[in-house]
């Protein structure tokens, strides 16, 4: 009995193994032996394996290990120097950019004050391109592709749906226009609370892989994360935290709503409550104790916390990560939360049910890039596109500066 | 190259490929040349595994079909006369039990109206006990198993984890003593909402693969349908939309929130504001244009669609099933229902997505008996146990009449 069609065949299993080697050098450098127990896989395949993934840059060999008796075993390691994910952030008062290498280190970041609201596309575009090709461009190390985060709803083509703080970039796609101008064959597209969740996903294992992350932008998010993957809907809609609703008929809401929790726990109202300009000034009056400041982060901590009561009532996830400004105000805004989640919220939740993302406004545009990441060593092979895939060209846009 | 481990490997495929059969034939009857092509096993194949199930009593030969030329096609067809799956259900103020035959057909259905509020488990076992020996050995058919639904959040393992309008169940395991009771080694134990859901999945196809049925009996309560799979979430707990909160400082609830769907929408407030004692003479007041009545389930109405608006932008899931008393309301409760999710929920929805379950209040426990039939059809060499399984003695619980 032979696998139907043969050679094709083959080609899936031996495209397949590629990537079980590549994901489990993920979790760290590994010898051959090692890996041939944890894959399953003879040494001779993983050994062969292994020289495909030297050979396209992407897998360097250690310095051996002496292990006391025979040949010392030669450990193998995703290439910090091989080739890089960029991520790219549009927000409604910044723009981000970073690049990790291969063994998900962040090696480069970039973060710039903008006033992007009412900005027109081609505005806001060239300001970011500008800022990618300097992040791109800096360690001289190939583009595996990169993942842009905005604060909106992104549609599987990239087509951003929904983008109440960023109107002007409504029913374009800035993600085409992003590759085409790095040289890139497309970018990733996604929401940054979907973002910032699989960065949470990434990097901090002791959350679980069942879990909300709220965004706390201008615009309130959140990412869901089920059984260690991202939960989006049917649309690409699904974790609209911010118009989850705290009282049916309080303050409108730009939904067309009323009383949802962005009227009251949003970055502008609740700055706006403090009577602070913004978060960095909010943050030192909340720290030097200021009344006022610390009453409007009390509310908006009790509002998010009943959205969160009714969004856990509905997908009883254990535990809550909280991002972006939250995470910045985070001593301050959890007690009132946590008391709207223990009076409401139904199910069991976890001993650490409520976190904060160390990431803080950096998450987003660093799961950009790790989504990046994740596919290229799921698939390593399907790096180098369908044609020919051997030897150590690297088929990956080369730095301007390389 | 033969599967690792010889026989143990053919007996997996081959008890997978009796399952891919008999889940094949759950869509009608089919001639063995039609299933051979639906599935890609051979007609040798086919032949032999649907003499396994004919000699099993799953499937039976139909009358053959003239075709004009050669040997007229015998088609074959799941049993309704082979074994049959027994539904259960106890509710706050009744109790059901059913029959499906193999095909799916309800062939018996019992209703009784009883008070099992303030009732002792022991009392309420009793009765539901003979309810279900009436039903389960009324045709004279073996019984595959059994299914119970009940309006309580269930654990994995049976235990009746929250049930706050049949607090005496709280913490019991109803469906092993009912299971002792009729002779059965288990049975299936769900909540209401999730079986009801289950069986707008078995029944209703134009509704989807994604979407939230609406069980609204004594609670309120949400089965939620992604991909064509119930998702309940990570301890068993989701779809609590009984427990959304439509206003932070409404009405106290049950839950210790406050403000909750239920508080506005459950069967019970909706019967004290139209000024009717149950939901038979608030229909006919509703028919009747009862001005009281009207504006009661607008109410009602109104609420729910606050709590449906904040779910669906939490799941982004494009239908919404009414099941149970609002099914019954259906014309008198929509407008204002879908006044509210117009104006709130984000994602576009399809063109039935707001729809009727035309199951009404036997949906949980039909949704319960198709949950045993759908295990059953995935793995009919499952229900013989590990032990032998060849020949046609019949495994099942016999009936004490047949």
């Amino acid at each position: 009995m032979t696998a139907p069609g043969g050679p094709a065949g083959q080609q899936t299993v031996r495209r397949h193994n590629l990537g079980l080697i590549s994901t489990a050098l993920a979790a760290g450098p590994s010898s051959r032996a090692e890996l041939a127990q944890r894959t399953g896989l003879t040494k001779a395949t993983v050994s062969s394996l292994v020289d495909q993934l030297i050979a396209r840059r992407i897998v360097v060999e250690g310095e051996p290990a002496a292990t006391g008796v025979g040949r010392p075993a030669r450990p193998v390691q995703l290439d910090p120097d091989g080739p890089v994910a960029l991520g790219v952030e549009i927000n409604v008062d910044y723009l981000a950019a970073c690049v990790l290498d291969l063994t998900g280190a962040l090696r480069c970041y970039r973060h710039r004050t903008v006033a992007n609201r009412s900005a027109a596309p081609a505005g806001i575009l060239a300001q970011v391109v500008a800022l990618a090709e300097e992040v791109a461009d800096e360690l001289g190390q190939p583009l595996l592709g990169g993942g842009l985060a905005l604060p909106g709803v992104v549609g599987a083509d990239g087509t951003v749906l929904r983008a109440p703080n960023l109107p002007s970039l409504t029913g374009t796609m800035p993600g085409r226009e992003l590759a085409a101008a790095l040289g890139l064959p497309e970018l990733l597209v996604d929401n940054e609370a979907n973002l910032g969740a699989l960065a949470s996903l990434r990097t901090e294992p002791a959350v679980g892989p069942d879990f909300v992350y709220v965004s706390g932008e201008i615009g309130v998010g959140a990412g869901l994360v089920v059984a260690g993957e991202l939960f989006r809907g049917v649309h690409g809609f699904a974790g609209e935290l911010g118009h989850v609703v705290v009282t049916r008929d309080g303050p409108a809401c730009g939904c067309g709503g009323q009383g949802c929790v962005e009227q009251y726990a949003g970055q502008e109202v609740l700055l706006r409550a403090a009577g602070q300009p913004d978060l960095e000034r909010l943050e030192a009056a909340v720290a030097a104790g200021d009344p006022a400041a610390l009453a409007a982060v009390e509310q908006a901590g009790s509002a998010l916390g009943v959205g969160l009561a009714s969004l856990l009532n509905v997908l009883d996830l254990p535990t809550v990560v909280l991002g972006g400004g939250y995470a910045r105000l985070f001593d301050a805004i959890t007690p009132a939360l946590a008391e709207q989640l223990d009076r409401r919220a139904l199910a069991p939740r976890g001993a650490g049910r409520l976190s904060r993302s160390p990431l803080g406004t950096d998450a987003a545009v660093r799961g950009a890039a790790g989504a990046v990441l994740d596919r290229a060593l799921r698939d390593p092979a399907g790096l180098t596109g369908s044609g020919a895939s051997s030897g150590s060209s690297t088929p990956w846009r080369t730095p301007r500066t390389g």
